[in-house]
C-alpha cells in the first residue's frame, strides 16, 4: 500500500462550488453560472474486515468533486447523502439502511428545493450499487417533468479497466479497495484485508444464480456470498489502480455532463 | 408476415397450472406440488403504428406459459398484471401507466397473499423494460425475508440472438415485433409497421446520451427518440425469428428456475 | 350442464374496441369516437370446490364486452384488472387479495392515464362484491373532478331475476355458477359442485347478523358461513339461467351508459 | 314545530358510560363490564337553509346514546368524531371534509387504542351516509383480525317507517329534519326550511341516474341535485316523526348489538 | 371545591359563531365577517384517579369559546377535535391516541376545507401538550402557503400565574384540575383526587432528565413518572384559581388574535 | 476575527468512534462498548450574506464530536445528516429542505438499522431549530418502544451564556456566527457579515407576534423578519464567545448523556 496523503479525499483543486460552502448570495449567482447540480450519494455499510463503512460515500464524493472540477464552474456540488439502500448488508453490524422509499423521498425533496431556486439539471453520482434501483425509479418519474435527472454509478463506468482480478469480484473487492487506497488510505486497514468469495465455485447455487450477468435477476444478502460479505480479493488492490479508476471515471462522467450541458 | 395461428398465444400444451383456472382445492394441493409461482407482468403502452398496445403483456404471458410448461408441474402461473410502469410513453395516446409505487404495492400484495398460503418462491416475468427498476427495488426488499423473489425480462435474456438489426433498436423494433408475429400475429398490422429511429445519427444529443450501454444513465420520453416512439425497424421482423427468441428465452428462464427449485 | 362453447367467453361480435388490441393511432381516434372507457375488474379467489378462482374476472369481462358491444363503438374496453379486494376469502388457498388502498391506487392511475389522453367518462364493471366499498370511495373522490366515474356490480343489477334459489345464496352459488356455465363452462367442474350454506339456520349468530339486508353491517370471513365458503347450492345452476342474467345485466348497464353518454 | 327541550340531545338517562366522562380507573373496569365500544361519527356539512351543519353528528350521538342506554351498561360510548367524508357537499360554504384516507386513519387509530386496553367489539354509528364507503372498507380490513367491527347508518335502518314523503327525499329532507326536531330543535330554523328537489322530474339526467336504487352507481355533488343541496321537503317534518325514527333506530341497533354481544 | 354550575362549560354568552350550529348560508356570510377560524383540539387520555379523560378537550373548548366571545364576531369556532396525540399515556386504560401523522392529516383536511370556502386565518387551541409537536410541524408546512396558521396551548400561556404548587407539577395536577373545577366541576370527582409525583426526588433518573426545562429533550411514558400518571397535587386546586387561569388565558390569546386580525 | 485554524472543525482528539470510519467488526464490538449512538443533524440553508449554508451541519457535528469525546468511548458517532427541515428559508437561494415527513423517515430508518444490530440508546444533536418539531414528534413515537430516543438543540442549551446581544437575535446572528468563527472560520466571510433585524421595532406585527417567547405560536418565513433573513448582528460575534458556547454546550449535553447511560 502506497502512502497516499489523506488530502486526496478532500483537497482537489477548489475550482468548483460546494453548495454547503456558499452563502445564499453566491448560490443565487450559481443558478445561472453553474446550471448543473451534482449530488453524491453513498452508503453506510460493511466493507469487509479492513475497510471503513463509509467507503461508498467517500468514493462518491471523491469522484463527484473531480467531475465538478473538470466542469470548471459549470456545476455545483450538493452536500453528500451519506446513507443509502443497504438491506442486503444488514446482517453485518454497523450497516445502516434507508428504505428505498425513504431514499427516494430524500432525493425528490432535494431536487424540488433546487428546482424552486431555478436549477433544471441534476446528476446523482452514487458510490453504492444498492442505490441504483431507486435511482432508476426516480429517473422514470422525472421523464414527464421539465427537469433533467441523470445518475451514474462510479465503478461500472470504468468496468473495462478492471483487469487481473478474481473470477468473482465486486463489493469490497479489488476495485473498491483500490479506489479507497487512492482517495482515503487512512480508512483502509491493509493488514486486515482478506479475500472473500473469489470463484464461482465458492458460491452456493442461489448465490451463483444471483451473479449471472445475463438472465433472470435474484438478490441475496451478502452473507449468502461469503461470511465476510466480500466479493474478490482486496489484497490485490493498489492505489495506482485506484487512481486510474477514479480519474477515468471522473473523465468519463464529466464528458457526459459536458454533452448534457451543451444539449 | 406468415400466417401464424392465434393459438400460439394461448394454447401451449396444458401441462402447467394456471392459478386462475384452479379451484381452491387444487390450489391447496399446488402449494406443495408446484412450489414456484410465476407472475407475468406487462404494460399497456404504445408500440408504434402497427402493433397492439398489449404487446408487452402478450409477450410476458407467452414466455411465462412456456416456462411453466417446461417446469412440468413444478410451477403455477398467476393471472398476468396487464399494466406496468410506462411514464416514458405517456405522450402517445392510449398508454396507461401505474406509478412505480402502485406497481410495487400490487406485487407486494400478490406475493403476500400467496405467502400466506404457503408459497415461498416467486418469479416475475416482465415483458416491459419499464418495470425493471421497480422490480429491482422489490427484490431488495425481499432480501431480508424468507421469500425468494426472482424476476426477469424477456428480450434481454436472448440479446445475443438478436442479429442483423439496425444500429438503434429496441422498443417496438425488430425483436419485439418478431415475438409478436410468432405469439399473436393478429395483433400486428404488418402494413402499418414503419421504421423509427434506426441510427445514432437520428438521435438528438440527449436521446443519444440515454442510449449509452455503459456510463451515466438518463431516461427520456420515447417521443424524444422518434415521433413514432419506435426504436429500430419492425418491418425486418419475422415470425421465425420470434419463435427463436421466445422459445430460447423460455429455455433459459426455465433452466434458471430449475436450478432455483433444486437449490 | 349444457355444453356451451368456450367462445362465449371471448367471442362476442367485435363491434367494440379493446384498448389492448388497438395501436396508439387507433387510440388517438378513439378518444373522440368512443368517449366512454369501460374497465372490468375481477378477483382471484376461492369459488367453492367446483369453480375456477378467476370466476369474478371472467364474469366482469363477459358482461363488459357485451355492454361495449351494445354501445356500438361509443366505448372502449380497457384490459381487465384480474385481482380485487378479497381479504374475506383468504382462509381458502389460492385466494389473492389487493389491499383496498392498492386497489384504489391502481384505478386512480388507470383513470389518470386516460384522462391525460382526453377521456372523461369511466365505467368500472366489477364481477366481485368485495370491490364495491373501494369503488364507492373512489367515486366520492371523483365528485370534485371533471371526470364522470360510474361503477356497477354484475349480479345485483339483475337480482330481481334470481328466483327459485335457496334462502341463503350468493358467493359461488346459483347465480354466479349459472353465469359461468354460460360464459365459460370449461371453468366449471360440474361433478365437484356442492352446496354450501343454504338456510339461515345453517349460520352462526354472527354469520346470520352479517346477512341482514337492512340494519347494521358486519363483515365476516367466508369460512364463518360454511367450511366450503359457498352461499347457496350451485348444483341448481343452468347455463340458460346464466344467459338470462348475463344478457340482461348487459342490457341494463348499457342503457345506463347510453343515458350517461347522452347527458 | 313543537317546542322540544334541548335536553333531548344530551340528557338521556345516564345508564351508560361515556368514555370521555370516565376516569382511567373506571375505564379499566369497563373493559370487562362493557365489552362493546360505540363510536358515533358525523359530519360538518351543509343541510340546507334551515338546519345546522352539525346535523349528522347530532343525530349519530342521539342514536348512539339511546343504543348505549338500551344495552344497560354493556357498552361504552366514545367521544364522537364530528367530521366525516363530505366532498359532495364542498360547493356549499362551511362544509368541512376529511379525505376517506384520513377518516379511515382516525378510526383505525381509535380502534387500535382501545384494542390495546382489551376491547374487542366495536360498533360505529354514522349519522352521515358519506361515511359508509370508508366504513365498508374498514370493515373488510378487520375481517382478518380478532376484532369485531360493525357499523350502521341511522336513517336507513328505519327506511320502512318513512312514509308520506316526496318522491325524491333524503339529505336534509323529511326524515333528517324530523330527527333534528326531536333531538335538537334549537338547531332547526323552521322558518328557513325550504323544499329542494322533490320529484325525479326536477333532476337532470345525470342526477337522476345517481338516484337509481338498483343498477350502476354514480356519485354527484349535491349542487347537481338542487341549488340548495336538499333532497325532499323538510317542511313536512315533525318532531313526532323524528321520535319514531330515532327511537326505533335505537331499538333495532340495540337488538343487533345485543345479539352480537351474546354470540 | 366550590359548586360551579356545569354551564360554565357550554354557556358563555353566545356572541360568537359556532360553525356546527350555523347553516351553510350563515357560513357563507361568516367568511367575510369572521375571518378567523378557531379550532379547539383536545385529547382522550388518563387524568389520574379523579378527573375525566376528556379533560383536555373540555379545557380547549372552554378557552376557545371565551376567546371567540372576546373577538366579538370576528372569529368562528369549528367543532372540537376530541382526540389527540397521546402515546405517552397509553399504559393507562381508556387513553385513545391518534398517531402524529393521523392528527396532522385531520388538521390539514379541516384547514383545506375552509380554505376552499375562502378562510385564510386559523388558530388552533390545544388543551393537550402532546399535540404541540405535531402542531409545530404543521405550522412549518403552512409557512410557504398564503394561510396564517397559529396555534397555542392553554396552560403555558398563563404559566406565570401558577404559584404555590408542588415542585413537580403539570399533567392532571394543580393547574389542570383548577381549570376543570371552574369549567366542568361535574367531571371532577374531588374525593378521588390524589397526589402524583410532586418532587424531583420522587422521580427516577430518566424521568428527572425528561423534566429539565433547558437542555436535551427526552420523552417518557407517564407511568415512568408515577404509577397514577399524575404530576403534582390536584387536591390543592380551586375553582377560583381555575377561573383566573382560564379567563386570563382567554384574554391573552384574544389579544394575540386581535393583533393578528389587524396585521 | 481571530485566525482559528480550520482543524477545530474536524480534529478534536480521536477518543471516540465514528461509525463511518469503523469496519463492521469494530462496529460489532462497539454495540457493547459504546451503547449510545449520537446522530448529528444539520441543514442546508441561508445564513445571511457572510456565512456558509452548511452552518447548522458544521455546528451539529462540532458539538457532537465534542460530546462523544467527553463520553470517552461510550458513544459512537453516526454520519451527519446534512439536510433538515427548512421551508421557512426557501425564499433564499440555495436553501434545500426535506419535508418533515421525509426527515422523520430518515431518522426512523437510521435508528431501526442500529436497533437491529443491538443499540438501544440514541441522542440526536441538531444544529438547526427547524428540525425540533419533527424530532419532538419522533420522540413521542419512541415512547412506546424499548428504545431511548433523546435529542437536543445546540444553542438553546447555553442560552443563559448569550449576553450583550441585540434585542432580536437568533438565526445567523451573534451566537451562531460566534460558533462558526470558532469551529470553521473558513466558512465565515467576515467582511460580508451585516446586521439583520435587531430590535422588535424593526419587525412587522406578524413577525413580532411570531417572536413571543410565551403565548401563541406563529411561524413565518425568514424573509418576513428581514430581507437578509438574519436575526441579530453577526458582526458582534467573536471566536472566543464561540468557544464558550460550543464547549459549554458539549459539557452540558455530555453530562446529560452520562446520566442517561448510568440510568
Amino acid at each position: 500500500m502506497t502512502a497516499y496523503p489523506e488530502t486526496n479525499r478532500h483537497q482537489v483543486t477548489k475550482k468548483f462550488r460546494k453548495l454547503g460552502d456558499l452563502t445564499t448570495d453566491e448560490a443565487a449567482a450559481a443558478v445561472r453560472q453553474s446550471p448543473l447540480v451534482i449530488i453524491p450519494v453513498g452508503a453506510q455499510e460493511q466493507h469487509g474486515g479492513g475497510m471503513a463503512m463509509s467507503t461508498d460515500t467517500v468514493r462518491a464524493v471523491g469522484v463527484a468533486e473531480r467531475v465538478a472540477e473538470r466542469l470548471a464552474g459549470r456545476a455545483v456540488l450538493a452536500p453528500a447523502v451519506p446513507y443509502g439502500v443497504s438491506p442486503h448488508h444488514m446482517s453485518f453490524a454497523g450497516t445502516m439502511t434507508l428504505s428505498p422509499a425513504t431514499f427516494m423521498h430524500v432525493l425528490r425533496d432535494l431536487v424540488a428545493s433546487l428546482h424552486d431556486h431555478g436549477w433544471r439539471q441534476f446528476l446523482v453520482i452514487t458510490g453504492h450499487g444498492g442505490n441504483n434501483a431507486a435511482l432508476s425509479v426516480l429517473a422514470q418519474e422525472y421523464v414527464r417533468s421539465e427537469l433533467t435527472f441523470a445518475w451514474t454509478p462510479v465503478t461500472s463506468v470504468v468496468a473495462d479497466l478492471i483487469t487481473g482480478v478474481s473470477e468473482v469480484h465486486g463489493h469490497a473487492g479489488e476495485a473498491e479497495t483500490a479506489q479507497m487506497l487512492y482517495l482515503a488510505p487512512d480508512l483502509v486497514q491493509a493488514d486486515r484485508l482478506e479475500p472473500g468469495a473469489t470463484t464461482l465455485d465458492d458460491l452456493t447455487t442461489t448465490a451463483r444464480l444471483s451473479r449471472q450477468s445475463r438472465g433472470p435477476r435474484l438478490s441475496v444478502g451478502f452473507d449468502a456470498y461469503h461470511k465476510r460479505g466480500v466479493l474478490g480479493d482486496p489484497r490485490r488492490a493498489t492505489a495506482e489502480d485506484g487512481r486510474l479508476l477514479v480519474e477515468t471515471a471522473a473523465d468519463r462522467i464529466a464528458t457526459f455532463a459536458d454533452e448534457l450541458l451543451s444539449a
